[in-house]
């Protein structure tokens, strides 16, 4: 109990905290005090909440997951950093492309194209062949302008396989909404140009899913809600819809999410949990959950998801997949619901380390010209694979940190650092990054207060009341309204003094490393499935290596590194310097070459590209 | 009363709002629901607010004040916009001289001296000789340089001027501190530098006096209260001052302020009241309250303040003196007191048009780096006077907002105005400013709990409790915690909104006019000496043409243009592109030249390089 004002914590100056590996930091566990409820349980503790009582059992709440200590009453000198805009840097990267970023999506697209690795071997570094490989983007181009198949072909076998994991038993969750006639009468215009011999780009008749957060035509932009769409038609493609279209992508529909982002496990009470194609008992991850099972499902090589906590990168690793989280600002925000405005990005989806560098080629560009910063006129992509040794890359590991997670996602993330280590001689600096949970607990204060205010408006506007709500959104959102502007201001204050760090830490380290979560996909249970559910405890263990992503504006990627006990994928996590995505592909691309040979294939998978 | 939820306005789509004169747009007059307080009855007032019943009475006060219905629950579809930091964009001014930012101080003085009219003819317009004026930078240095007088013997009078003023029967409560050996020792030294014939720029041995927001040694940094030195020592010069002393200027003291800057009226319990020299009973305004009077009095030619509403220009119009606040950003803000982040400014005080071009040259520079942002890299200066007519300045004026102030301050501020077209021909071009009343709302609710973050560091580290304020900062700052996070994000919204609709008017107008305050200095009344009062309504009025400087980081400048029926001075202020500071000195300079005739002295005058 807190009935009191708790003391706070006073927070000692930067320049006082050893970033070292002998440093005396305390590292803070997640210790979160809030019981998993769904069901009947979560049902009344809405009413409750939304009692008279609910101002008293916020302030328990905070106070008990220590809001109060961390943030509220703490004493913090720096100034607040509202944005986490970085100031445009030509990162001197080895051995990349350099693209103008005034160039066309499809320019971008062709010339990303010469970073790619030709050969069988070069995919593989050990040389061995790949026990289970999705179809990556170049495989459909290459079947495609061979006319083995036609785009027109594997978009009925698209919707074929939908409606096949639509159905029970499996009801796999994937999409909120697909379109049969718009996704045929796409493949048919690709189907032409293929056959005239003229694709737009090698994205031409590739499938994509869109998470349905970012507006896509024809369909409705829901959030993962049964009412946002009413209230926020769609009107437009997003800025990064628009850019895959222009290359000649098939935009096969909306994928499922989280409710509002709100969570993430990815259970939506409205269209149905999104389930993980590893086990279909278990969840997929959120909130860019179908985004990641599509791909890890075979359904599309890329998809699109929206990343304010972590969001696609835990899906990613949850489903086996890889996610990629640019730098705050590379790819422009228009078209994407406003639920946040200073920690959420678009990322991207994909089955491959080079299918998301194509992706990434084709939705970045510079920032829009409103935001105060100049401009990054260049975006460098990695020739993949390496063809020498980047001797000098150093990353920074903090042991506390990274072994805070389940013993299986412990001993397989440093297996797999290790083989880096081994391979290419990289160093691995031990390093201390503090108040990781209390930046956790900012980035909490910030991502719900933007979302609070982004949907009173909404809600305003029509005086939509909250018994449209899935229950846990709607918990969630109650939650989201409890927070002073002091204490908005302070987590403020928190991203700056955590961007100061993260500097030391990036003035002798290129990447930061960790795994992606520290838990793999875990069970769905059934109470779960009408009401949603709360489990803060796990989403604690699954976001714990999400925030540096967004509440600094790192680019972030994760890339499946192995499997747990029970077959469930697991991904080990690089953070970048701003603006240094080609550094994080490249680290990415020779993780994978080493893991590659022990991928698996999940239970539900579908080869769109088959011969017969 | 305002106990169930108020209806929020919905803000139309920016580009669906007429800006031009014949918008239908509403105004909303100022209609504030707060009686003046005082004595006795500001403390019952204080004890109810910190009581059980605080919460109810906040919430009260925020739906009579209009809160509810523009900010809390408002719906607007911008994003937020946390800082008013602008893009670097080179004006393109006509008629300045532009200095390079990395340029030491006495360099760029140096320069800036070329800028200046060289004969009196030049500084009237009408070539009249004025009546009154102050002594200028240029008359101390020369009287300095013909050894006329001294830097030591001007030194002496200030003392002993500020000695007799401080007590009965003036009580001007200029000073919260200045130091007689400090002081002295200061002129001794830049009086060997004439001797020698060795002054360092024009700024030798100018007596400079500095609000008690800014850090200067010798002296602590109260803020106007009586415990924040002792929470956060002063150990430096604040970057402004340091600049002034490497120019050899003599660093006077630190003026009296409106405790932490939280109100408009400059009167302040601890320290006294600032008390204007047009009239000892009446406001010198606030909170930069005694940098004007000491300026207005002759004491200092110039001074540096802070405005973080309007708290150097609304001083500055009430005691007849010029106040220019440059572009946020413009002036490094170290070593300010971190009262707010994102709307206050250093601005400077100054006898004339003249002196506040040299102050701007010695303390403008580049933006500190750690800001995201593109650098100005030029400062452009003023070129006085005109050379020719500018004959393309395009001054906006929207009519209702005008006109919304006591008879005395349109009418002469619609005559100097009148002056300014009839000679040089410059268009008037009317316009429609939407919601401004609404801004002051957004910028209240931001400058509020931006204070209350950063005071409760503060308190927080040493447990100070409220009995240390006075009664009158101590209501401000319970109303200052009153606000959530949504309120905070949205006044943000508000503040893009508004730049939109200022861009848009910027796109064809140069500047935009209107009165500084929209009263003129009003009487303190003896309740109010001991607890401070609360007078919500006058500030409401002080403040009016304010928050554009503060809350979207544009430029403004005040210039005296008058007197009304009690002989207390009006000013007029412009408020420019941002970075565009070269067009409004030109601009107030033209005004000033204009005005120069009829210009009075005030009651309380000191006469510091007067003959005998």
């Amino acid at each position: 109990m807190d009935l009191f004002k708790t003391k706070g914590v006073v927070y000692k100056p930067v320049k006082d905290v050893n970033l070292g590996p002998d440093s005396t930091e305390f590292y803070l566990q997640a210790n979160v005090k809030a019981p998993r409820m769904a069901g009947i349980v979560v049902k009344i503790f809405t009413w409750l909440l939304e009692s008279i009582f609910g101002g008293f059992l916020l302030y328990i709440l905070k106070g008990n997951n220590l809001i109060h200590k961390h943030i509220t009453n703490a004493d913090l000198e720096e100034s607040p950093l509202y944005v986490p805009l970085h100031q445009f840097e030509d990162q001197k990267e080895q051995e990349v492309k350099c693209l103008d970023s005034a160039l066309t999506s499809p320019e971008k697209v062709h010339l990303a194209i010469d970073c790619l690795p030709t050969t069988t071997l070069e995919k593989s570094v050990n040389g061995t062949k790949p026990s289970f490989h999705r179809w990556t983007i170049m495989d459909y181009f290459g079947a495609y302008t061979s006319q083995d198949i036609t785009p027109n072909m594997v978009a009925e076998r698209f919707i074929a396989s939908v409606g096949e994991s639509s159905k029970p038993p499996l009801q796999m969750g994937f999409f909120i909404n697909y379109n049969v006639e718009d996704i045929l009468k796409q493949a048919n215009e690709s189907t032409l140009r293929y056959h005239k011999g003229e694709p737009i780009s090698v994205l031409d008749g590739v499938l994509v899913a869109i998470k349905d957060e970012i507006d896509c035509l024809p369909y409705p932009t829901t959030g993962g809600t049964k009412w946002l769409h009413k209230q926020r038609p769609c009107l437009n493609d997003a800025c990064c819809v628009k850019r895959l279209r222009l290359c000649g992508a098939i935009l096969v529909g909306k994928t499922n999410m989280h409710e509002l982002g709100a969570g993430t496990s990815g259970i939506n009470p409205h269209y149905g949990a999104s389930r993980n194609p590893y086990d279909v008992n278990r969840i997929a991850g959120g909130s860019s959950s179908g985004s990641a099972s599509v791909v890890s499902a075979g359904l599309c090589p890329i998809a699109l998801g929206v990343d304010g906590g972590g969001s696609v990168r835990m899906p990613a690793a949850l489903c086996g997949v890889v996610g990629l989280k640019p730098t705050f600002g590379r790819i422009p925000h228009d078209g994407v619901l406003p639920l946040n405005w200073t920690v959420g990005m678009v990322g991207i989806l994909a089955g491959t380390v080079e299918d998301s560098l194509i992706a990434y080629a084709a939705i970045s560009a510079e920032i829009p010209s409103h935001l105060p910063s100049s401009l990054p006129a260049k975006i460098n992509l990695p020739l993949l694979p390496l063809t020498k040794s980047l001797s000098d890359i150093k990353l920074a590991k903090y042991g506390k940190w990274f072994d805070d997670c389940s013993d299986d996602v412990r001993i397989c993330c440093s297996h797999a650092l290790s083989k880096l280590h081994g391979r290419y001689g990289w160093k691995i600096e031990d390093v201390t990054l503090p108040e990781i949970e209390e930046m956790r607990l900012a980035h909490y204060v910030t991502i719900a207060s933007e979302c609070h205010a982004s949907l009173d408006s909404f809600r305003n506007k029509y005086g939509r009341d909250l018994a449209e709500f899935g229950w846990d959104a709607r918990v969630a959102v109650k939650i989201y309204g409890a927070f002073s502007s002091m204490e908005y201001i302070k987590a403020q204050k928190m991203r700056n003094r955590q961007l100061q760090f993260h500097h030391q830490i990036f003035s002798t380290a290129d990447v930061i490393v960790s795994p992606t979560t520290a838990v793999t996909a875990y069970q769905i249970q059934n109470d779960a499935l009408k009401t949603g559910e709360l489990d803060y405890v796990n989403g604690a263990a699954l976001i714990r290596y999400s925030i540096a992503g967004n509440f600094l504006g790192l680019p972030a990627v994760t890339v499946p590194v192995g499997y747990d006990k029970s077959g469930l994928p697991i991904g080990l996590q690089f953070i970048g310097k701003p603006w240094a995505e080609a550094t994080l592909i490249h680290l990415a691309f020779a993780m994978q070459s080493i893991c590659l040979s022990e991928y698996r294939k999940p239970i539900i998978f579908y080869d769109l590209l088959r011969k017969n």
